[in-house]
């Protein structure tokens, strides 16, 4: 095995081309087998392992910075650069995150982990090499799909000018997350059809010098290519066309499905069919396309990750023009939506709520000072057990706090539903609705709220002493606690399901003032800027105390949900804990 | 005058070459005139008068819609869609904003002031049209220095895929609000300097059908361009080239400075100087050039707003090399400033307030999950008076609540010199300085406060029974409370300056408790998930009783700010009288 012998880039220098050929085949057979078992995402680091051995053969990191976008291709550099044992050994298969971090290498410049920010990184650490009187090559790696980013045409229109050394290498293997989306992607295709030297060049409009590498996973010719543009003092782009997926024939073929896996998705038979389980991406999808047939004016919008909420490609199908992806774009995907609605048609954006962090402006102006009723649909939204860069933890001091925005908290499934029909069907307010994470909850039960009438939280359990205000996926929590604490503290606790994330229900609280000494607050995030809080800025004047349950403002990295839940109290034991200390009440029972 | 008969865009259709021109003379006069009285935009409105002209015969709004890219270059067009008396009659200056709102006429799509959207918009307002079966022509008006910004792209990359009706009108006027930054701007000069014929054209690789006019002021020409791109089917981009400021000669000449002028620029005496006085402006350019003289690794940022923060053409150029105008792309300042922090540089990036929406994701990705010791001064956060497009009250909620930020909030220029330095020379922390808005406040006492010392707030004053917690900039109100306080209800309270947004001084807090009752907030911004309410949520289980005070969670559009401080009880009787409420005492004296 060539790999033994390797540890750190220094070691590949003296291999030769059929060495590394080797070396990368062997890379390859590790990263299958490691992500099969693990899981995660396959198809970008196959495609990327030789331009990985020749940028690490050519360039000297750490001295030379390679800047990763988005960094979820970072598993063969991970393998050079002293981390091999997480691919080796399966007992440390999750010792090393998904992304580069620099807390685990100095070859890890940035922690990074949503897409487009390689080429503006890359910008500043070449200016602050410059400023300094530093030397070295700094590059930035980044995929095709990023390309469709905003922020990546902001640091390619900024690197052009830089005046100094910088190599972009642009990985292009024709493919996104899902399709490529945008005009860029058909001059990146007339450039791979001509080698590179059609005149008509999106790179050298920018101003960039330009090379072109057809064979992207090709040791030999990657390296002669870099040699040449090393030391450059001047922008460089170097256009890689690689093939995503290289060497697992499912991965080729179907590029999509093996972006990110699941454990042992290698193997399962594929003749088995999985067995059909409703959840709130299906229900989301049946509702979408029953009304689509039925008003040509309603449109589904994704910023790239239709996988996410269960936009499968049928279901993109059967939607035709009423479906757009626009690609990694949630800017525009915001504005696009906002001024579909002020048109008189009725949009419906899905985002993740990691990535809707990418477009507050948009939600800011273009859609709330607009007032225009948009739906936008937040999934993932809630503590999580993630990585640190994909946390879905903030978005309800992100977007709760900016006005005419109604923010939903459905509990389950039927309420769910509901807001949905009314969101689409309204014409007055821009509305965002937080799907539940986690566990499906039916209750069979159709909800008939009439959610115009904003603010209006619903009394599900009439009691005194302690009123639990439990949102959207802790309304689960809040009845658990409700019983617990009967149990225990023999407290018969008011149970509220406040829906509306964006308001106070003023009378409603006005009202628990009577019969209640706290109100406890429980939101599946972070307490800072959040929904519980206004609770207690609500009650500050009065007698009534408040506890807050929620996350602390902290980016969590690969912690536990249990783990999570006992450091912030989020347990029915705890909760009612608290509760007896609060109300100098003797011990829990 | 021509002008006399046009009052709605159909006035415009029989008026031949001749009387369009007339008309545009006619306008140009009028905008100087209500420029120079009420102050505003001035260069980009005099740029585009014959384009609008033409626009207006050409197409017929508002079955065609023209939508309009940051919009401040909207004056011509308000004044032929029902709004001219806005223009020409000096009792009515001020009744219409300065921005597109659909409020005002049918003929203003969106209401838009910031930067980059208009593509987007244009994108989401064809789709809707073709969704619904209808026909007309949808036509967006995008400045070249909208064209730095990421969000313009992602609108292009998506347009040139719509597959129907929509064009885009490029007004190149070869400036920003200072210079244009980036590789972009090359590419635009060549297309002027070939007639649009030059081989390399961006638009064009992105796959749009492209025109391009050189006498973009020419009404004739004009239309005859925008002749043949109507009602054609697919994206186009018409490419304009205009002169900046014209008709004015010293609007021509220096184009940044008239690019928004104050009141009565235009009669001052030229060799009249203005007289020096101290301000925020002015002891950050002279900190930054004197600390830039002595570590060649500082560096400050401006996205495209220099002159918001006084950085003058004379400070830019002292800095030379360790200065950078990124252009309209907060995305990629807030990366960039990130990266070279992390590589050891020493950026100082300056933002408006209302502009650090647009780059929340890098804030909280690139700087804070990075921990990236950068130092970023917000300008203009406070309630204001200004348009509904550009409030600085949202700043608190959108930073505070993102983790490892230090969120710094001096209340003068001592506290703000000393923040300052603490936050350049230290490398543990994001950083970020709120600097104060409005009067102008120095003690003439040497600030020592160690910053690294986290969360520390600074009793000013001793007392009992109520503390005040004034923030920043509203420090000076807490103080005036205070005295009044005494004087009406005898109460000796305590006055607490935080400096900290981000953090909670429990210690200090939890001291409170022995001998106050009450503790008040006072921040200069919306109230929902910012600062207060952390105090609030701290105090929820004690007996202690909050108020917060600060703004409501809404868009106020031109309301003076007594207006405003009386609406939110931001005056010392107020507050005062709510005090008395609260803690039950009899009415103030």
């Amino acid at each position: 095995m060539v790999l033994e012998k390797i540890n750190y880039p220094s070691d590949l220098k003296n291999l030769n081309i059929e060495e590394m050929n080797t070396l990368s085949d062997e890379m390859r057979d590790l990263i299958i087998k490691k992500v099969n078992s693990t899981g995660g995402h396959l198809g970008p680091n196959l495609g990327i392992i030789e331009a990985t051995v020749a940028l690490h053969y050519v360039f000297n990191s750490p001295v030379d910075k390679i800047i990763y976008d988005v960094s979820h291709q970072c598993y063969p550099h991970k393998i050079l650069t002293g981390r091999k044992e997480g691919f080796t050994d399966s007992d440390k298969y999750h010792i090393y995150t998904g992304y580069t971090a620099p807390e685990e290498s100095v070859h890890d410049i940035f922690k990074v982990g949503h897409t487009s920010t390689s080429v503006s990184l890359a910008v500043g650490a070449a200016k602050a090499r410059d400023l300094k009187g530093e030397t070295g090559n700094v590059i930035a790696l980044i995929g095709d799909g990023s390309l469709s980013g905003g922020e990546a045409y902001e640091g390619f229109n900024n690197a052009a000018v830089l005046g100094s050394n910088i190599i972009i290498v642009v990985n292009d293997n024709d493919m996104s997350i899902a399709e490529n989306q945008g005009g860029l992607y058909q001059n990146l295709k007339l450039l791979r059809d001509t080698q590179g030297k059609a005149e008509s060049n999106f790179f050298k409009t920018l101003g960039f010098d330009y090379y072109y590498v057809g064979e992207g996973n090709n040791v030999e010719k990657l390296i002669e290519t870099f040699k040449k543009v090393k030391d450059l003092n001047h922008p460089v782009v170097v256009h890689i066309h690689t093939v995503k997926g290289l060497g697992l024939a499912a991965a080729e073929q179907d590029k999509e499905a093996f972006h990110w896996i699941l454990p042992h998705t290698l193997d399962k038979k594929e003749d088995v069919k999985s067995v059909f389980t409703e959840s709130y991406e299906s229900v989301t999808t049946d509702y979408i396309l029953k009304k689509a047939e039925k008003d040509s004016s309603i449109i589904a919008i994704s910023p790239a990750t239709p996988g996410a909420y269960g936009f499968t490609r049928e279901f993109r199908n059967k939607l035709g023009k009423q479906y757009t992806d626009v690609g990694i774009a949630e800017e525009h995907a915001t504005a696009y939506a906002s001024a579909m609605a002020k048109c008189g048609a009725k949009p419906i954006l899905a985002i993740l709520s990691s990535f809707v962090q990418r477009t507050y402006d948009q939600l800011s102006q273009d859609l709330c000072l607009n007032n225009s009723p948009a739906s936008i649909l937040v999934y993932w939204g809630a503590l999580s057990s993630g990585d640190a860069t994909h946390l879905g933890s903030f978005d309800i001091p992100l977007m709760s706090n900016i006005p005419n925005l109604v923010y939903l908290a459905p509990a389950c499934k039927e309420e769910y539903l509901k807001m949905l029909d009314w969101s689409v069907e309204q014409n007055d307010y821009p509305v965002a609705i937080r799907v539940p994470f986690g566990q499906f909850v039916s209750t069979g039960v159709e909800d008939k709220t009439d959610y115009s009438q904003l603010n209006k939280y619903k009394v599900e359990e009439e009691g005194s002493e302690v009123a639990i205000i439990a949102l959207g996926s802790f309304f689960k929590l809040g009845k658990e606690v409700r019983e617990y604490m009967k149990d225990k503290l023999g407290i018969n606790a008011t149970l509220i399901n406040p829906k509306f994330i964006t308001g106070i229900d003023e009378k409603l609280l006005e009202s628990l003032k009577d019969s209640h000494k706290l109100v406890i607050t429980l939101e599946d995030g972070i307490l800072d800027g959040g929904f519980g809080e206004k609770i207690a800025r609500f009650y500050g004047n009065s007698d009534i105390k408040v506890l807050n349950f929620g996350g602390l403002k902290e980016f969590t990295d690969r912690v536990p949900l249990d783990e999570l839940y006992q450091r912030y109290h989020l347990t029915k034991e705890l909760i009612t804990q608290d509760t007896a200390e609060c109300l100098s009440l003797a011990s829990v029972k």
